[in-house]
């Protein structure tokens, strides 16, 4: 037996992931950074094959990860996780400078950047696993990384307080806080954050 | 420039892995395990080769992950972490039980287990990165999972308070809380948790 929520047990940070298609850049919010080995200094990363993110890592092997710390506000989530770079500048606002390698890393909300070159790219159906060596790093602040629980506690909102009992389902994604009224249909796929119709709970 | 404290921002769990050479099980304390794809339910591990899981997991490729949580005690990491598998048997005290493929996974101090089986090994030198297919999950509590910055700051334990200065050195391994005295030399391997001198800090 495989319970889901066993898997929800496992602790992840969040990270802004900034890329280039040489020109434009992208980012988006990653929650799989991990070091893999000290010396050479080695990082791992996850991406989600949907992610523009993704096409563009396959293409220059450059990023940069910037890690967000625990003031980081909703806006920034819904702007980096859930918005496609393919269509939008997501980085018309905000506090951003460039490390060695050209890319943006992010000076407010995050606490130390990481460059990266990647080295290996593995292919796991829908997300590729890229592994990467680290070229630079430095550390912003003091201040305590957001952890994937903190998010879902303090920053994703709350549903609203529930009405007395309606007609219509309301749906709402666990992992981004988007909103569905009436039946949720098996195969639906969060408009939002791209999660399965599992990660919804009902609230109405 | 690479900055060594911006790499201690990324965020990571504390895991306790469980693997077996046919016979005997051993345990030992992991911080990268993350979900790599959810369909199929596939899960990465890094281990440090000098570990006698490692050798393990090349040799039977099953494994138990218990997600370990804040009530966890120094201990347990110090059984687990420090410790080989190679000459003692680490499961004569605690509590345990046995997942269907026949392996222990810790019901006390832990919130949920993985067990998984071993599709993928990749070398990166010091350690092996294993992607691995969920065959079963359990939610043992409710319990908050611990993180290696919890350990840090609530479970590990802390120097003493400074005396007078003496005339010998003393240095704490960051990491584990190993306490050396006398000079440190540059290539100084941590005795419990095999962490180099660059881990260490002066105290005295």
């Amino acid at each position: 037996m495989i319970d889901n929520t066993a898997m929800y047990k496992i602790s992840y940070g969040l990270y802004m992931l900034t890329t280039t298609d040489g020109e434009k850049q992208n980012g988006c919010i990653v929650n799989t950074v991990s070091m893999l080995t000290d010396n050479p200094k080695r990082i791992v990363v996850f991406v989600n094959k949907s992610n523009y993110s993704a096409e563009l890592l396959k293409k220059t092997g450059i990023f940069n990860v910037s890690v967000l710390d625990e003031s980081a506000p909703f806006e920034l989530f819904k702007q980096f996780g859930f918005v496609s770079g393919r269509d939008v500048d997501k980085f018309a606002e905000g506090s951003y400078k460039t490390s060695e390698n050209g890319l943006y890393y992010l000076t407010e909300h995050a606490n130390a950047y990481i460059s990266a070159k990647v080295v290996d790219r593995l292919d796991y159906g829908t997300h590729t696993l890229f592994v990467a060596e680290v070229t630079e790093a430095e550390k912003l602040q003091d201040s305590k990384s957001v952890t994937y629980e903190y998010y879902q506690q303090n920053i994703k909102p709350k549903p609203q307080a529930k009405p007395a009992p309606s007609a219509v389902e309301k749906w709402v994604c666990k992992v981004c806080g988007y909103e569905h009224e009436g039946e949720l249909p098996d195969d639906f796929i969060c408009p939002w954050c791209k999660h399965p119709a599992e990660d919804f709970e009902r609230v109405e």
